[in-house]
C-alpha cells in the first residue's frame, strides 16, 4: 500500500497571510494545487495531469486575483465567469476551488467517485459554469452567457480557457465570427497552448499553423505571453481591460505537465512518440518522485517569503482489486485490424487523435501510408472517409463512441446516402469507464445510428468475437458497419464455442436455463448477466438462459421466435439507454412475430453517474447481484 | 396553363461549331443553361435559381474548357473531379451536363421528379461526385478523394465550389488545415461569393469579415476575381496550375441571380429585407419576363458571332392541383411564438439562417433584442442556447429538422446534461416536401433525439395543435422539448375537438372504428390515414380508428392499454424511418403492458425518394389508397 500526500486546507489558509507579493502567493498556491491535483488523480486512478498542470498558474491567478465572484449565487449580481472549454483540466480547477474553500474540502478525496467530483465539469458542482468535456463548445456557451447577461443588464467578464488541440474542432472556428460582430468585449479567451494533445505534438497531429494570424484574421484582439509567467500574464489581462469593443484572445504558451520536471513536455526526448502524462494516474514510483519535486518547490517558494515549510497530510491509497486475467477488446481489435489490412490493400484507417486509445499504433507502424491522422476533427474525418470510399477505398474510421456517433452524425448519414461502404469503430462504448463522466460515457450511440439505412451495428462480447466482428464488417457484408467496442479490461467468465462464427441477426447462449431468457451484448453486462444467472440458479433454482446477441439493429425474427419458445419471461440488458437500445428493438419485434411473453428491459433511464466502475454499475443496478435480485422479484410477481 | 421554353439539345450542338472564341462560346453556353435552369425550376415548382445563376459562368467554363473528364468511368483513368459543396446550385450543373450530353437530355423535364434529377446532388446521377446539400462537407470529401487518388497513383485535379454563407459552417474551417499540411496542390476551391445566403446578405446574417485574410492565415494560396468575367476566371485558374505545393482557393465575386436583371442581388433596393430568388419557382409573370431577358441576351451573344438566333422549344407547364384550403403549421407556429413571447420576457429565439422558412419574421420584428440570428452554424447556435439557458433565459432554437437534429447532436446532449431547459423547433420535418431530396427529408430526427433524457418530442397534427404544443413545451413541462413541424401546406380532413388540450403521453381519436386501430402523428400522414379509414369503411366495412398521438417518445401506458382494448390489430404510421420511430416505441411498450395484439408498422425502411409530394408518398406506399390496401390485406390474412 502506498501513502498519498495532500496539502490540507489550513496550509491554504496560512498562505493567505504570508508577507509576499500577490504573484509569490499565487505561485505557492499553484504549487499546492499541483500537489493536490496529483493526489486526486493518483487516488482516483485516472485523470488528466498534463493539462491540469499546464493551466494551473493561469487558473490560480484568475481565481486569486482577477475574478469578481458571486458566492451568494444572487442572480442579480454581475459576477465574473470562468470555465474551461476543454474541461479535462478540471482536477486543477477543483484543486483551486478546494484551496479557496469554494468547494467542501473533503471532496478532495473523492475525485471521479460517486457523489464526488466528476471526471469532467458538471454544473452540479459549485463554480462549474457549464458542462464541458466534449471539445470546441466553450466560446459558443460563453457567447450565450454574454447575451443573457446583456439582456439582463449585467456586466460580467467572461473568461474561457481552451486547449490548443481543441482548436482543431470546427465549432471553435464557427463560434468566432459572431463574437466580433456582436462586439463582445466582455469575452476573454485564453488558449492553454501547451503544444501537446491527447497523443502527441499538435504540430504532428494536425498542425495549426500561425494561430495568432488566424485569430487576427477573424477580427479578434490577440496577445501572447508565457502562461507560467504571472507578471506577463497579469499584465496581458490588464491591457485587455482597455479593449472593450472586441473579444480578446490570449495565447498563453505553457508547458504540458508543468511543475514536475519529468512530466514537462519539454523533457520529451526526440525519440519519444507519445506524451505519457495526458491522462491516467501515475504509477507509485512516478507519484512519489512527483510529489517530492513539488514539495521541494513549495518549500523553496515558502522559504523565499521567510515562511515555514509545508506540512503535508497523508492518506493511504485505497486498495483497488484489478482483474487478474482480463480480456482487452481494443488490443484484440488492434491485432485483427493489422491482419485484415495485410490481406486488403484498399483498407485505410482514419483516427481523430486517439491513436493509442483506439489501438491504432500497430496499424500506423505497419501501414503508415494507409493511416490518416485527422486530429480532433470528427466531422472532417468522417467526410474524408466518405470521399475515400467514393474513390474505391475501404475506410475504417475511429474515435471514442461518444464523439464518433454524435459530432459527425449528419456526416455519417450523408455517407450512407451515397451507398458506399465505411466502417466506423467506436471505442470507450457504454457506461464504463464511468470515471470520465457523462460526456465520455457513450450510452446513446446505438440510438443515434440504428436508423441509418444500410448500416449494421455490432458489438463483440470478448476478444475472440472482436476478430469475427471485424471480419464480418469488412468481408461479409456490403453494408456500412458500426463496430462498438468496450475499452475497459474485463474479467470474462464465459467462453464462446471453438467453432463459433457470427450469423447476422442471431445470438448464442452463454448459459443454459429453462425459466427465463436474457438478451444482451458486450463483455461488461454479459459478464454481470452470466454471474446473475449463477446466483439465480444457486439461490432460487431459477434457470436463466443468457444470450449473447451482438447485433444491435438487426435481429433475425425466425431465430428469435425459436429461441424464446417455452420461456416464461424475457429480459433485455442494454449497456445504453433503454430508449433506442437493443431491448427496445427486441420487444418491438416480439409484436411483429405475435409472441406474447412479458419483457423487462434493463439499462439506463437517466444521465449516467460518474464514479468507479463497480460503484456506478451497482448504483444503476446493473451489477450481477442487482440483476439477480431484480430478475427474481420480477419473476416472483409475474410468473412464479 | 403557361408554356415553358427550353433550349433543345441541337442548339447546344450548334454552338460547338460556331466561329468564336472559347469565352464567347462559354458565355452563350451559360446563357442557354440559364434558360434551361429556369425552365427546370419553373417546371419542378421549386429549386434554387439564385445560386445556380451566380455559379453558372464558372461551371460552364470548367466543363467546357478545363476539366479532363472520364466518360468511360474507367477506374484507372486520372479524371478531374468537380462538385459543388453547397449542392443547391445543382440545377445549373444539371443544365451544363445536359447541354454537353453527359446526362440524357430527356431528364431536363424531370427535375425533382421520381426517377428524375434529384433536388440536391446524388451519386446515382452521372458526374455527381458526391452527395451534397448539407453544407460544409465539400473540402473534407475532396481531401478524401485526393488521398484515394494519391494511394492509387492518380493525378487528378479536384475542383470544389462552395457558397459564401456556407463558410459559416464549422466543418469548412475544420477541413482547411490538413489540406495544407498534406500539401494538396491538386485541390482548388472556388468560393461562389454571391454575398447573399438563404435569407439575406451574408454580412447581415453573420459577417465573415475579410475572407482573403482568413484563408491566407490558414496557409492556403488565395486569389480573387470576378466570377462572371471568364478572362479573369480562366487566367486565375491558369496561374493556379503553377502552384502545386499548396491547396488553392479562388474567391469568385459573383452576383446572385446573375443573368436576369431583376433577379440579380445588385438590383435589391435598400429597403428590401430579403432576397427573393434563393429558392422556389418564379410565378408565371416573373418566369416569362426572365426567359424573355435571357433569350434576348442569347440572341445578342449569338449575333456577335454572326450566328442565327436561338430556337427555343416549348412544353406546357404540367397542371398541379394545389390544396384549396390548406393549414400552414409554420404560420400557426409563428403566431403562437409571438403570443408566448409577449407573456414571457425570458423567451429568446435563435435561428440558423432560416428566418423565413421557420416563421420567425414576426418575432424578429416584434422582439429584435431577443432574436439571435446565428447564421449557418447550428452547433454554435445550440451551444449558445445552452449558455443562455444556464444564465436564466428560455431559448427557442430553430432550423430545419434534418440539420437541427443531427449537426449539433452532441451539443444538444451536452445541454441536456446540464438539466437546463431549451426548446428545439425543427421545421421541414418528415418525408415531404420530397423535392429537395434526402439531405433535407428529416426522417431520422426522432431516432437521434428520443433517447436524450429529460427531452420530450412532440409533433402537432394541425394549426390548432401547434399553439397547444408550443404552450406545453414552454409552460407545462420542466423538461427540454423538441417540437417537430411539418412545413408543407396541408389539406387536413379532420378537426380536433373545441375543448381539446394536450395530455402528455396520450392521444385523441380522429375517426371511430371497432376493428383496427392506427397510431400516427403530424398532418401529412394522419390525413392519409383518415382518408384510408374512409376507404376501408366504404369498401370493406372495416372500422379503423385513427389516433392522433403527438408524443414521439413518451406514451402513457395506462392510456395505451385502455385504448387498444378489444381491437384485433394495431397499425402504426411513422413520417420517419420505422426504425427509431413512434411505431417501434408503441410496439415495444405493448410487451411491457403484456398486451398481445399483432402490430404492423408503416413508415420508411430505406433512404427516401426525391420527387413530387404525391408521387413520393405513393412510391413509399404511405398514401391513403396504399395504406387502405395494405391494412385490408394484413387484416384479411391475419384476423378477418
Amino acid at each position: 500500500m502506498i501513502s498519498l500526500h495532500y496539502v490540507p486546507f489550513q496550509e491554504f489558509q496560512r498562505i493567505k497571510n504570508l508577507k509576499c507579493t500577490p504573484i509569490q502567493r499565487s505561485q505557492i498556491f499553484a504549487t499546492y494545487c499541483r500537489i493536490n491535483t496529483l493526489y486526486m488523480i493518483k487516488r482516483a486512478g485516472s485523470g488528466h495531469i498534463g493539462s491540469s498542470f499546464s493551466s494551473l498558474d493561469i487558473v490560480s491567478w484568475l481565481f486569486t486575483n482577477e475574478l469578481q465572484l458571486n458566492h451568494q449565487k444572487d442572480p442579480k449580481i454581475s459576477a465574473d465567469i470562468y470555465f474551461s472549454s476543454k474541461g479535462h483540466d478540471v482536477p486543477g480547477l477543483y484543486a483551486t476551488l478546494l484551496g479557496l474553500g469554494f468547494i467542501e474540502f473533503d471532496l478532495l478525496h473523492s475525485l471521479r467517485r460517486l457523489d464526488g467530483l466528476p471526471g469532467h465539469p458538471d454544473v452540479s458542482i459549485p463554480f462549474m459554469e457549464t458542462n464541458t468535456g466534449p471539445l470546441g463548445m466553450g466560446i459558443s456557451k460563453a457567447k450565450g452567457m454574454a447575451a443573457a447577461n446583456r439582456l439582463q443588464g449585467k456586466t460580467s467578464q467572461i473568461y474561457v480557457l481552451t486547449g490548443d488541440g481543441e482548436l482543431q474542432e470546427g465549432q471553435f472556428w464557427e463560434s468566432l465570427p459572431s463574437a466580433v460582430n456582436k462586439r463582445l468585449g466582455e469575452l476573454t479567451v485564453i488558449v492553454d497552448h501547451n503544444k501537446i494533445q491527447s497523443d502527441t505534438w499538435v504540430t504532428k497531429v494536425s498542425d495549426l499553423g500561425n494561430i495568432e494570424k488566424k485569430f487576427e484574421s477573424f477580427g479578434w484582439h490577440v496577445d501572447r505571453c508565457d502562461g507560467h509567467n504571472l507578471e506577463a500574464f497579469s499584465s496581458a489581462l490588464q491591457k485587455f481591460k482597455g479593449i472593450t469593443d472586441r473579444p480578446k484572445i490570449l495565447i498563453a504558451d505553457t508547458i504540458k505537465g508543468k511543475g514536475i520536471s519529468f512530466m514537462e513536455h519539454t523533457s520529451m526526448k526526440p525519440e519519444d512518440q507519445l506524451y505519457r502524462f495526458h491522462s491516467g494516474a501515475p504509477d507509485d514510483d512516478i507519484y512519489n518522485r512527483g510529489v517530492k519535486e513539488l514539495t521541494e518547490l513549495a518549500n523553496r517558494q515558502l522559504n523565499n517569503t521567510g515562511a515555514e515549510p509545508l506540512k503535508l497530510e497523508t492518506k493511504d491509497q485505497p486498495i483497488r482489486t484489478l482483474p487478474t486475467n482480463p480480456e482487452r477488446l481494443v488490443t484484440a481489435y488492434s491485432k485483427a485490424l493489422v491482419e485484415q489490412a495485410e490481406r486488403n490493400p484498399k483498407l485505410v484507417v482514419l483516427d481523430a487523435d486517439l491513436l493509442l486509445d483506439c489501438g491504432l499504433i500497430p496499424f500506423q507502424e505497419r501501414f503508415s501510408d494507409r493511416f490518416f491522422e485527422c486530429g480532433i476533427a470528427e466531422q472532417d474525418m468522417v467526410s474524408q472517409a466518405g470521399g475515400m470510399a467514393l474513390k474505391g477505398l475501404l475506410p475504417v474510421v475511429h474515435s471514442f463512441a461518444c464523439f464518433l456517433s454524435t459530432r459527425p452524425n449528419e456526416q455519417i448519414y450523408n455517407n450512407a446516402t451515397e451507398k458506399t461502404k465505411v466502417i466506423y469503430v467506436g471505442s470507450l462504448a457504454g457506461l464504463l469507464p464511468s470515471a470520465p463522466g457523462h460526456s465520455h460515457q457513450s450510452v446513446r450511440d446505438i440510438s443515434v445510428l440504428s436508423a441509418i439505412p444500410r448500416m449494421i451495428l455490432v458489438e463483440p462480447c470478448n476478444e475472440a468475437e472482436v476478430a469475427l466482428a471485424l471480419d464480418f464488417c469488412l468481408n461479409r457484408t456490403s453494408e456500412s458497419c458500426y463496430l462498438r467496442l468496450v475499452s475497459i479490461p474485463c474479467e470474462i467468465p464465459y467462453r464462446l464455442p471453438q467453432k463459433y462464427d457470427l450469423e447476422l441477426g442471431k445470438g448464442i447462449p452463454l448459459t443454459e436455463g429453462n425459466d427465463a431468457i436474457l438478451f444482451g451484448y458486450g463483455p461488461i453486462l454479459l459478464s454481470q448477466a452470466y454471474q446473475a444467472s449463477m446466483i439465480l440458479a444457486d439461490r432460487h433454482r431459477i434457470g436463466l438462459k443468457v444470450i449473447n446477441l451482438p447485433w444491435l439493429n438487426r435481429i433475425d425474427e425466425v431465430w428469435l421466435k425459436k429461441i424464446i419458445t417455452n420461456y416464461k419471461y424475457i429480459f433485455t440488458l442494454d449497456n445504453h439507454y433503454i430508449f433506442g437500445g437493443q431491448g427496445q428493438l427486441i420487444s418491438s419485434l416480439l409484436c411483429d412475430i405475435d409472441a406474447s411473453i412479458p419483457v423487462k428491459k434493463f439499462g439506463l433511464t437517466d444521465i449516467p453517474l460518474c464514479g468507479q466502475n463497480d460503484e456506478v454499475l451497482k448504483a444503476h443496478r446493473l451489477d450481477a447481484e442487482s440483476l439477480a435480485q431484480n430478475i427474481f422479484q420480477t419473476m416472483k410477481e409475474k410468473v412464479l
